[in-house]
């Protein structure tokens, strides 16, 4: 099996030699106009020192808890820019005491039952992906904390093509899923960044956003049922197109951010692999035109499976053009039907604010639809975007990211505001920087734009300076009217800001459906409540 | 103002006079075959003998609360079928010991204060268009009832184009928020069958369905934000296109059933009035393939505002068509392009499972696509069906209506056992009757069907034949894995048959945040907790 690494994105095999490394630095230079500050080797696991477990775990639960150093060290972190520096440095002092690896529901039920007698924090597992602190617990208050890895729960388990529903467990991760699905002629369709490291329940626990830009593309729409186990006994929805019989239990589960329960496995909606994909390219000379095309776009009834859009900055980043465009990909696709009204009427849109069409309309259909061509590479330039962050980090380089959501008529003001406030605490605490905009979805009411930023750093402080410049980012979101996540979760990450975005009437309802379900408070303790 | 009905459906001038019941008893003979049991005329108001109230509103409310005979009956039922039998019949038991009618958010405040501390129920009331008990309070345990009357709340606030989103408070009927709206060229498109006589805060409480078949016709889909006030404080979320930061707090509010807050204020997405329609309707001569066509669009990806499926029954009682076909009709609309080949795939795709259009497909465009025409006939008919069953109670008629929804997979087992169990039921009760079967909802996983049933009454047995139907149809849902309501929410009525649905584990979260947000117990006591 392909190792994984204990410190930085996804494959350990992805981190580069020395030479490859210069070659990435040198890139950097080019493209950012900064030089790296530091050019580190990797850090090795048998340098890392552990504290020794504040619990033993009892002899009963041996067959499925491992207190290894190795064990904790991997799951000690999810892969945000902070978690990433802390592991390059072989800081892993907020490592779990234990690892529990359940291979059933009784497992997991018999691990629950020992934490809560012995006041253990319980932290579910799934691809440890999280990018705002969800698996990092440091357990104050607990005797200790456990992670929970559900990464032996990851079967497929049924599959109805007449229903388009799949009964999946939560550990899979996202390949192994589409592996599945894909034996019938289906897909889940459900493309967040993190795919390949992420499972299905840290998607439902988390409120992931898949990559498509409209429609069924959040985990949220996706799921037709839910199982989770609770410290106060099983939570398992009915598997339901739609109901109107209360408050959605499958809502309250969604975003529960392993704080209520353990997701072990969820029904969801999944669809034919698509025929037909349509697909065009628009460059505006002006942003806020692209701005107004992806408004009109979105607005149009037309629901494409793509309307990214790239500013200038973001364009040239990703090599897509250096000529100071800004770039709106339109595309659709289906498994019923040819795509060119709805292309046609898009394009129409986007060039009636400015936009000209690059090259030509694109159409493919069948078997060249369906897997390979440049949805499926720009897929796949996406999904390895996170090993760049990982590679920056030896080279000094900060790089990282920050989402939200916003009506349109606040947009303007919003972005220009983070425009202002992330370059000047980039500049407060690095002397310089840059800073990237896409719209990752959008809305008929809103965008959901998503930033990246990039400055270099001075060793040693690389947590100090990203904190301030997060803060920075956070304050002018909750100040404009935006959301602190639209996608990443809230995790520990964001939690000052959530408390403040979110009614404390809303909290405080959390707070007692939490105590109904894990009286004991051991589940993820830190996280929402 | 045109006056209500005290007992029945709507507009008191809608009750037909004796020549015209007649004609209707006609019509019924010669459509069911069976005969009126009753010609009964209305009853009076001032017949309607009530006790005395069980509390005494102090006189710092006397700006806002009526406790006369005429508002505590008008505030007693919702207009369910047993409603309108105990209107009919004068018996108002149950009704609430004071109507308070807030004028704005400290006007709701003071009573919400007033209850707690008194230990009153409080039951928000919207149109008093309930099908299910939502606002039926006995106030056992309580020092009595006050029904808060929503109803000078109705005021749409704001509007804005870009962001196609508009303010609104939430006692706002249908034709006034939408008469609010179409000033400014946008729609809600929110029409649920009670539309006349419901109000958004109703239909955010009971999460109501609008007459659309797919996407964005739940009230869900189209709240942006919400103002709730709780006992415990004020719980107004904030306007996102979209959100990921933990549960969503909009929907827990969404099918609160005034249990948990009194909703004084939404932000709803509403958009442009449609410019182009598109419809054709496609008869089948089995009943089986019009469900797969229906599924089969239901999967396309097309997204049709109308796919509604009749029966052949419900097909002959609409007078569509009484050949023993079963009727598909599908319909699109937009405000931005042209539909002909979203019409023309839905079409190939019902004539691939044998259907035949009936006559050609029919398309609209601009102000013939606003207002006029067949889609407005028919949501006009739509609207006005429930009149039917008032009218039906007079000549001791049974008329009532259930719904659910299910996988596609169950409903062909759940389908048989509804018609084999109602009718059993029937039967036994009264001898014979009739049940109808639409499609209200399709979505990729499954059917919202939506059956009528319609039988003869014994004097003074109609609740009782009625109870008996009623648990016939609600534990074939139950046991064939459907929800016991799909958009007609839960009430008293439903509540057993919730209980078993939903998982005890939400029950629990579920009662914890009703203590966190109302720790006094006093908001609509007996629904949902």
């Amino acid at each position: 099996m392909r190792e994984r690494s204990f410190w930085g994105w996804g494959y350990a095999d992805r981190y580069p030699d020395a030479a490859g490394r210069d070659n990435v630095a040198q890139l950097v230079e080019a493209t950012l106009g900064f030089a790296p500050t530091a050019r580190l080797d990797a850090p090795s696991l048998d340098a890392v020192a552990l504290r020794a477990p504040r619990f033993e775990a009892p002899a009963a639960l041996a067959d499925v808890v491992d207190q290894g150093a190795e064990a904790r060290i991997r799951h000690t972190y999810g892969r945000a820019y902070r978690d990433v520096v802390r592991g390059f440095h072989r800081d892993f002092a907020v490592a779990p005491d234990a690892v529990a690896t359940p291979r059933d529901e009784a497992d997991v039920r018999r691990i629950l039952d020992f934490a809560a007698d012995a006041r253990v924090a319980v932290v579910p597992y799934g691809g440890g992906s999280s990018v705002v602190g969800g698996v990092e617990c440091a357990g104050e208050g607990h005797a200790g904390v456990l992670s929970l890895d559900l990464g032996a729960l990851n079967g497929v388990l049924e599959v109805s093509h007449i229903d388009r529903l799949a009964r999946i467990q939560a550990g899979a991760l996202g390949p192994a899923l589409e592996a599945g699905l894909k034996a019938h002629g289906l897909t889940l369709r459900h493309f967040p960044q993190s795919f390949e490291h992420s499972t299905l329940g840290g998607w439902i626990a988390t409120r992931a956003g898949g990559h498509f830009a409209t429609l069924y593309t959040h985990i949220d729409d996706l799921v037709a049922s839910v199982r989770m186990l609770t410290p106060a006994g099983l939570y398992a929805t009915r598997t339901l197109p739609g109901s109107g019989a209360g408050p959605s239990p499958d809502r309250l589960a969604l975003g529960s951010e392993g704080a209520l329960g353990v997701i072990t496995e969820a029904v969801v909606r999944v669809r034919p692999r698509p025929t037909f994909r349509a697909q065009a390219s628009l460059h505006f000379a002006r942003f806020e035109d692209a701005v107004e095309a992806a408004r009109e776009i979105a607005q149009a009834g037309l629901y494409p499976s793509n309307c990214r859009l790239l500013d200038a900055r973001e364009a040239a980043l990703n090599a897509v053009t250096a000529d100071g465009s800004s770039v709106l990909i339109v595309a659709f696709e289906s498994a019923d039907h040819p795509l060119a009204p709805w292309l046609e009427r898009a394009v129409e849109l986007g060039r009636g604010r400015g936009g000209v069409v690059q090259g030509s309309l694109t159409y493919r259909e069948g078997e060249a639809a369906r897997g390979e061509g440049s949805a499926e590479a720009w897929r796949s330039a996406f999904i390895d975007a996170p090993y760049l962050q990982s590679i920056l980090v030896g080279l000094g380089i900060m790089a990282d990211t920050f989402e939200t959501a916003c009506p349109w008529s606040r947009f303007g003001e919003l972005h220009a505001a983070l425009v202002h406030d992330v370059r000047d605490a980039m500049k407060r605490v690095a002397g310089r920087g840059t800073l990237t905009c896409r719209f990752t979805h959008v809305y008929p009411d809103g965008p959901a734009p998503y930033y990246t930023f990039l400055c270099p750093t001075r060793p040693g402080s690389e947590l100090s300076q990203w904190a301030e410049i997060k803060a920075a980012a956070s304050e002018a979101l909750l100040k404009h009217g935006a959301t602190i996540t639209h996608h990443h979760a809230v995790g520990r990450t964001h939690r000052p800001w959530y408390q403040r975005q979110v009614p404390e009437a809303f909290q405080a309802a959390l707070r007692a459906a939490k105590v109904a379900l894990d009286p004991a408070g051991i589940l993820n303790p830190g996280v929402l409540v």
